[in-house]
């Protein structure tokens, strides 16, 4: 998987993806992210990416051609006749651990196009963007966060990233449930004890209730989850109990 | 607006927050972000911040006691008996821009808590976490990028940061719309011109052609959003108009 960033704030995407998995994941070469400064782009010597928006308002908008000339420069670099670009807006597409899943099983070289000041050329968008990704129904500054959230979720699925697919397996919103509460050490700690089930070394009934805690944290918090939740995936009886087990309790 | 962040990767959260218009504000007083090592609040000289989830599993789990005595020294340090502390996880509500305007309106004071590896102690929670966000559905290596969403959505609408509050009222989901496409120089680019009504001059028919473009996009993109839009802010004979008019070229 390789992702390019278009940015005028390349070293503080780099700063952020450059840590932690991430950052060995590229060390290792399991992907491959780089962030690329639309400013190199300009053909006028102050390198401005920004004019004023026709039609009048405040603010600027960035011009149609720096843009242009970046991502014809990643295309041509990478090589890859099916990259896919992305332009991170609030008008685009809510994006979620699904559109993730696709978008990685999709492709092998994704753009990610982040927009500053006003917004960008609707010219740009119309002729280069596959399709405008929004991470929520908020106003952020610029497309850099929202870039590396999509960066993020996409790479951790990528073989080799995580030490193991499980890892991403357990966590909240892989399977559509929220994730059990988690505990380390000290077995006490300011007078509150963590749960003995947690203690006891019974495997079953730690898993019988984590899976539990899950489904009733998913019931009272995110109901609408749970409504989607798919029943027939409980194939054993000791799954359909927890499960009904989890409702009773949430239910009292 | 104080914000706290609380994180194993503060370099990376304030090469993001410290630049643009957050970097700005940040410069000239309006606003205050700060982010904290949690790795400063170990006892132990590893500086170690996680240790094994009781009752087995992957991964490690962030000790509640470093994330305590973080949390308390931000807590004495600001004075603010009002503080407000979030946990950024996948199992909070979901954020968007109800929500920061919410807590911009209620709380001077936030102190984002940023997990890493498979979670953080729930006792931490249960004793300082007043509440828990989600950026969205989908999962992340840590809370950093979340927290940078939330820091930049909230300390937008602190007056003074943004050179003018229109800028954020003509946003998209500011008003619950989405935005309607911007355009700059040049009249044309790449054999693709500029809507001609942009550049006719006539104030109150380029407010009509994006409140018009601005409705289209909505009911096309996000009928969700556009079937909460209330009909009864439509005050004038000439608004209602306008809406009626993209409801038809929409359903044409």
């Amino acid at each position: 998987m390789r992702i390019d960033i278009m940015t005028l704030f390349p070293d503080s995407v780099d700063a952020m993806l450059g840590v932690s998995i991430l950052g060995r994941a590229q060390a290792r070469g399991y992907i491959t992210i780089r962030s690329h400064q639309i400013r190199d782009y300009t053909t006028n010597k102050q390198k401005q990416v920004d004019d004023y928006p026709y039609g009048g308002g405040r603010g600027a908008v960035m011009q149609a051609d720096p843009l242009y000339r970046c991502w014809e420069h990643i295309k041509e670099e990478s090589g890859d006749p099916n990259s896919y670009t992305i332009f991170m807006s609030p008008c685009g597409r809510t994006f979620n651990q699904k559109v993730a899943r696709e978008l990685k099983a999709a492709h092998d070289h994704l753009i990610l196009v982040c927009g500053h000041y006003e917004g960008i050329d609707q010219r740009f968008i119309d002729e280069c963007v596959d399709e405008e990704l929004s991470l929520g129904d908020f106003v952020l500054t610029g497309g850099e966060i929202p870039a590396m959230a999509v960066c993020d979720a996409i790479c951790r699925m990528v073989p080799g990233v995580l030490p193991d697919e499980a890892c991403f397996m357990e966590e909240s919103h892989w399977d559509g449930l929220l994730e059990y509460p988690q505990y380390s050490r000290p077995e006490e700690w300011h007078g509150r004890k963590v749960p003995e089930v947690l203690l006891s070394g019974h495997h079953a009934n730690v898993a019988a209730w984590r899976k539990k805690e899950s489904y009733k944290r998913t019931m009272a918090r995110r109901p609408d989850l749970f409504a989607q939740f798919d029943e027939s995936r409980l194939t054993t009886k000791a799954e359909r109990k927890i499960f009904q087990q989890a409702q009773e309790q949430e239910n009292d």
